[in-house]
Formats: C-alpha cells, structure tokens, sequence
C-alpha cells in the first residue's frame, strides 16, 4: 500500500512536536513538508533537534501543497491559521485534519460546502484524546439503561474551572439522552454544603483537585445489585497523537467534513 | 398506554421471585398469571408471602395462555421446561423473554422457525445483567482503537474456576476485533511463575480471589498517555432484573428471534 | 489452650445473630448461654433456627454470668441495657465488649472506674468493622506528611445524610494532625457550586448516592508526582465479626477500659 | 528558626536536579554548596539553566563541608562515591542523607559505627518516595488482621521483571507477619495457567503491563463482608522529594544511623 503523504502546520507547537514524532515514526505515513511561516526555506532538522531527515519547511501553505503535493494536510496552529490552512488545502485538493475548538459557525459551514463541492474528506476535532471520547460516547450510550449517574472528575490543583469542561460536556452528552431526575434520596440532606457535588439536572459532578493527580475522569451507573464505571485517565498529550492518527487514516475515505472524533469512531 | 401483560414461569426460584417483585413494581406492567407445575389451582400469594394480590397459579403453560391471555411469558426455569414453555407460548401468540445458556442449536432453530413463521418476537438471554453486557460491547468497541489490553476479574474465594466465564467471553469478544500482539516489553521476564497472568492470543487476564468480594470485572486499555477502564462491579441478583424488563419492553417490538441481549442494547 | 467461654447479650438482632454465628464457627470460643429478656428458659435453638447445639437463654444478666461462667459478655442490645449489663458483668468479674456509640461521659467514666477497680478489661467500641478502622487510622497517619487530602464516601441511594458519619470521623481524626490549609489553587473558581464538594477547614468531602452502592469510602492524599490511597469496601455486616472477634481475645489481656477498636490494633 | 545548611552530591543527575530545585525552594532550607567532581570551581548556575543565585560548585567532598559548613549532606550519586561522601561528611560533623540501595552491609557497618561515635544522625534510604513507604507498611499492618492478601502491581510495558521489585518487597513485609496461608477455593482451578498470579506463601501477586501506564500498585485485603485497600500511583519522580525533604528534617534530631524511610515515618 503506499503510504500516506502528510503536511504538518505548527510543527513546533507541543501538539506539533508530537505529531512530528508520530508521523516519522508510523510506517505508513510519510512527512513531505511541514508548514512554519517562521522557519520557511530552512529544514526541519534544523529546528527539531530530533528529527534527523530531511524535511522541507514551507513558510506558506500553497507552496508546501504545490512542491509536496500531501494527501493529507495536519494543522494544530490556530483557529485563524487553521482555518486558511484548511480552505487553502481543500482547494488544492489536500484533506485536512484540523484539532481546534476555535472555528465559528460560519467557518465551519463554509468548510462543510468546500468539502462538500470537491468531495473530499475534511476532520475537524477539538478533542484528539481518543479514550476521552469513547468515554463519553459509552457514557451516553449507557444512560439510556441507567437513570441514575454520577461524575467524578479529578485533576491537578492548578486547575481554576470545576467542574472540568469535559465532565461538563459528558453531563450534557447524557443528560440528551436520559429523563431528569433528581437524585439521592428524596429527603436527603446535606449537612456539609457542597458534600453531594455540582447538579447538572440531579446528576451529580464532583470535582476532586489534588497535586500528584494530572487528569482523570469517571462516570459511574448505578442501577440496583450494579455499578458500571468508565474512566479514563490522561497523563500526557501524547494520548492525542492516537486520535490524530485515526483521522489521518479516516479522512481518505471521506467525501465530505466530519467535526468531532466521535462521530469517526464506530 | 395499556399495560403489558407477564406471566412468569419458575416463580419460586431465586430470580423467579426476584421477577415477581420486579413486575409487580413497575407501572406499564401487569402479572395476570404464573405457571408452576407444583402449585397449580393455588394463588400466588399462599406461595410467596411477600405478593398481597390475587394472581393464580397454573400447572401448565396452555392453560395460563388460554386463561389469562398475557402479551409476554417470562422464563426463569430449566432449559428442558423452558424450551416447551417458549413453544407453546409462540404457538398461542406469547412472546417469550426465557432466560437460559441452556438450549441447544437445534431447539435454538426451532424457535427461531416457529418465531419467523408466527411474526412474533422472541428473545433468549444467557445473561440479563446490562451493566456486564454493556461493559463486553464497550470492551470490544474500544479494542478496534487501542491494541493493548488486560482484563483484572475479582471474585469471592469460594469460586472454582479461574479466569471466571464471563472474563474468557470478553476476551473472545475482544479477540474477535483486535490483532494478535504479544503484550508486554518483547524481553520481559517472570521472575514468579504467573505473575504476567493468563494468557488469551498476547492479552492478559488476571483472577482476584478474596472473601468480602463479590463479582467485579475490569478491562483496561492502555495507549501512549493514556488508559481507558470499564468496570462492572455486581453486588446482588438484583441486577438481573433491568435486564428482564428491558427485553419484555423490546420483545413486544419485535417479529423475530433476538439471542443475546447485546444484540438489543443500542 | 482452653476455649474463651462467652455470653452473648441480644442474639436476636442483626448484629446478634452475626455474633452467634461467630462464636459457634470460631473454635477457640465457647457459647456458654445468651441473654434475652423475652426468651428466659428456653434453648437457643427454639428462637434461632441456624442454632443446633442446647444453649441455655437466660431473662436476666446476673442468672447468666452466676450460672455459667462466662469470661467475656458480648453486648449487642440497646445503650439503656447494655450499660446495665456491662456493669453487672464487671461487677461479676466478667469482662465486656459493647458495641455502642450510646453511652454518656457519665456513663464511661462509671465503667472505666469499675475496671480499673476490678482489675480486668472491657472494651467499648462505636465501630466493629477493622478495615474501617484501619482506614481511619492509617489516613491520619499519613496526613503527617500528606497536606493535601480528598475523601470520597460513596453509599446507596437511601441514605439520607452527607457526607456520612465515617467521612465527617475520618476528617476529623486527620485535622487533628493536618495544619488548616485550603486546598486546590488560590483562584480556583465553581462555574456549578457544589462541584468542589464539602469544605471541612480547606480539605474536600465528595458524597456520591447510587443504586447498586452498599457503603465505600476513599480517601486520597497528593503530593508532587505521587497519590496515596486508603479505601474500604462494606458489603454485609458480617464485616463486624471479625472486630468482635478481635475484641474478645484482646480484652482477656487487658486490665482497663478500652474506648474505640482503634485503641487496640497495634 | 534558623535555615538548615545543604550541600547535594550529584547536582546534575535526574534526582540531583530534583534535590536542588526542593532545597531552593523550600523556606527552612539553605543551599550552601554542591559537590561536582567535573564541575568544580565554577557556579552551580553555569551546570543546571534553572539556578539564578551563586552556589559554589567543589570537586570534593571536604572542600565543600570546610568552606560552606553544612548541616546537612544530601547524595544521590553512586554507592561507591555515597559512601566515600558520608564518610567524609560523619568525620567532619555534616549529617549525611543517602538515597541508595548499593551498601554493603560493611559499608552500612562502619556508617553505623562512625555516626554513633560522632553522635550525629545519618539516613541511608533505599527509597524516598514517603506514599510506597506508607503503602507498604500499612500493609504489614493491616496484615495482621486480615489473612487474605492480593497484591496487584501496574507498570509501564517496557518494564522488564514481573513482579516488580516494590511488590516482592512488600510481599515479604507481610509474610513477616502474616501465617502462609493457600488463599482461595482449596479446588480453585486454573483453566488457563497463570490466571491466579504468582504465588508468595500463597498470597497472590498480580503484574499489569501497559502503555499509558506509569508505576502503580494496590494491595487488597479481603475478609467477610470488607475489603481494605492501600494504593499508592507514581507519576514522576519529583515523588522523591518529599521523601528526601522530611529525612533532612529528621536527620538534625537523630544521633544515630537509620536505614530506611519507613523507620523514620511514625
């Protein structure tokens, strides 16, 4: 099978680096350019100190696709770079793998008919973390057989916002397919505020925030005589490189835009 | 919405009286018969005394057709019993719901014959705990994404077998989508004879044995970064039940035979 | 070595039969008579079917102790009685093991004089369940060199307060050795109040209620780079058996009165 | 209170960074010299790019004790020069703190003699992680009151022994006190060899190998009814340095040679 050419844009970002190291290293991929309007005209090699092959960098992205000609275009840059990366990539006929939460809708529509006009695949995700994702893709499928949920997501104690966006974005996930109900005991009382966590329709979140923890998740069923538990633990953002991984291999096969990981994974 | 109407076969075993409760509590649906072969002509509540309501017994599974015209049979007796139950519940237009690991292939193509030619739904269950279905759909979904996996079961002490079935059975539902790798680093070394646990084609299981468990499964997937767990812990037969009721719900909707409850959970 | 002879106070009650059963099945113990107002003069056997051996029941603690010796009284019954008891079993030279959190200062301080007095041991115990002595024991322990600590006690839907008793014990046995400190980063913000659980002097208690929950609770200590956790799992009240059972055999080497099962695991 | 004077052995190795950003960091502590045999005679901030003050790099040992007068020698080079170091440091009154498992039982000998001698305590530590110190011996506590024991270890894959080594260590601390006991169905079965985990006495040892994994370990204790668990998860190793930092602070009221962090921990 030939392998899959790859342009990366922001290939000195920490996501970047990462997925330097994950094409280099995946056997069917192959790095033609990379794309760093800083360093354009110099090698990589000369800016990553351990990437040891020639790869040209473009400090355009025209030019990366017209001298390298990708199959597949990666962008972990910004939602501004990232979006003329993407429109200038559909247009030569490069599909774009995007990780970003930052496009308005507007940009995302106007992808959507570009894609859609040259049938071509187009992915954008704003969460690569694979495990993340089918642990909220299994969290939802779950509710529609247990009523009753209860999140407990724990991190670091740097963090400033509890409950975490994830936790929050899993409740809101389950809480399209399950009946608000409140729950605990009808008469339950709290005699510490704050012991039975954040209500998310009588779901209940908590927040645990401890150093030594880096980020953790898990949602837990309970139903009577069981509990079903999902968690995923993430210690470093390696875990993206996975999902950038599946939707490289994904987006060949599409003919139009898909936005978010999940809707990939079957 | 009118009510459902159950009749259940093996009242007075473990889950028949497990059940009992459960149809007698739930709202949309209603026991209008039980079939017990040892206590036919009597009233249910002479036989258990936790039933208040005047539900008769029959001996034998015509006559409870015949008498109190239910939507839906419940089986929870022997695979003998249970297979001549289902036929002459098809044969009367009852939905069967039997829960068994019992039938053989042969009476298996039976039913299904009889269930096609009748246009009625039929559903055999070897196993109604939702949580431990859910957990084997979810383990063999996530295996198409992470390739390295290992199953910890924990069980009370006075278990014979080891690892338990319903670990094998998720491996085997996992080995059906992931490829044979040999886990662990290539020069790895058992300084104690098992301590890398059971080998399944490359996967591990382990068995953990200790009074004051009772049947607890755990999956793990590990990626660079990253680690996905579902667990199910089950404490009572209780659990049993959401299963129950979830299949007399679907089997009204059906006009086949469905085997197995992961072929309904969706 | 000859058998600890023992008088059981309240067979009766949940706790009661539990301990009956573990004194008959404990080979080093001897159940030489019960005490249970209601049942004076007739055998134990009658009153609990498990019971195959002719024990003498007697309507009055002093009849008990004159008539059969025992060396140690296990109390199991109310505050009211189980103060008597224990008073009269001292004043017969029997040594008690109550398992109450009822007693008043008055109370103890009389029963503490008494042993002392009369030279043999008595051990009161709010709490029968070693593990969860233990797991106070060693979290406050550890809270000497941990400063930053999370519990979570997790229990069936039913219960009606939070957090639990042992939660709210648990955390205060630790603020005895852990300077006040609030947890988690200075500017840490609840975008749902609650999320960061019940506050008790900067350290978090988190209360999690689901069906198919019995009674748990974890607490988790964090420092740079590591977490230390110390959890316990109850699933049946058999779970206090083996306390009581402790009990008795440390009381025959005690000459005072011992207050708290954490008092005499060393 | 006045600071405690610190010179590190081994400023530039991976624990030796570790060991100079604590003391720098930690108000009550004073950094006062290093000891580098490459290094000496420059400035600690010409060797490691994070130092901003001016600390006095020496080639040897007693240069840095005479010209800096430390209280306090922290070493984390190899056994070889540790011991050369500790010493030299006992001989010129510096208490010295080693973390190393490379001691002959001469060496630790003439330590020993030397620190008694001198009347000036001297720390040598196999391990500074405080949270794998506690776990272990909480589980030799716990041991005696709970006979049934599964110890379950998670690492990384590119480990190569099963178990690990803090497993084994902890097995044999709780067979110290435990009685060998064969846990588990005396007919227990293992229908694929190795389910069961490697034998120690009969307790059971579990290995868990897998990307995204670091190094954890949970040692299970079973009884009727309750399970007690101790679970310590390590993540980097800034881990050590809590360790390193209250043996410091140990070390100044000791006047005699202690081996190991547990029996500084009380």
């Amino acid at each position: 099978m030939d392998k899959i050419k790859i342009t990366i844009a922001g290939p000195r970002g920490k996501m970047g680096q990462e997925a330097v190291k994950m094409v280099l290293e995946t056997e069917s991929f192959e790095l033609v350019s990379v794309i760093d309007y800083k360093h354009g005209g110099k090698s990589l090699a000369a800016v990553l100190p351990f990437v040891h092959t020639d790869i040209p960098i473009y400090g355009n992205a025209q030019d990366a696709f017209e001298n390298t000609r990708p199959a597949v275009l990666i962008d972990l840059t910004t939602p501004e770079a990232g979006f003329q990366h993407a429109k200038a990539a559909l247009m030569a006929g490069v599909r774009p793998v995007v990780g970003t939460t930052g496009f308005t809708n507007d940009q995302l529509d106007e992808l959507k008919e570009l894609s859609k006009s040259k049938e071509i695949g187009c992915i954008i995700a704003p969460n690569f973390a694979i495990g993340a994702v089918l642990m909220m893709k299994f969290s939802s499928w779950a509710a529609k057989y247990f009523q009753d949920i209860e999140i407990i997501e724990m991190h670091h104690d740097q963090k400033l916002d509890a409950p975490s966006g994830t936790a929050v974005k899993t409740a809101e996930m389950i809480n399209q397919v399950r009946e608000e109900k409140r729950q605990g005991h009808p008469n339950e009382k709290e005699t510490v505020p704050g012991a039975r966590g954040a209500d998310q329709k009588g779901m209940r979140i908590h927040s645990v925030r401890l150093p030594g923890l880096i980020a953790h998740q898990q949602v837990m069923f309970g139903d009577s005589g069981q509990i079903l538990t999902i968690r995923h633990d993430s210690t470093n953002r390696a875990s993206f490189m996975s999902g950038v991984k599946v939707s490289v291999e994904t987006v060949m096969k599409l003919d139009q835009l898909v936005y978010g990981l999940e809707n990939i994974l079957e």
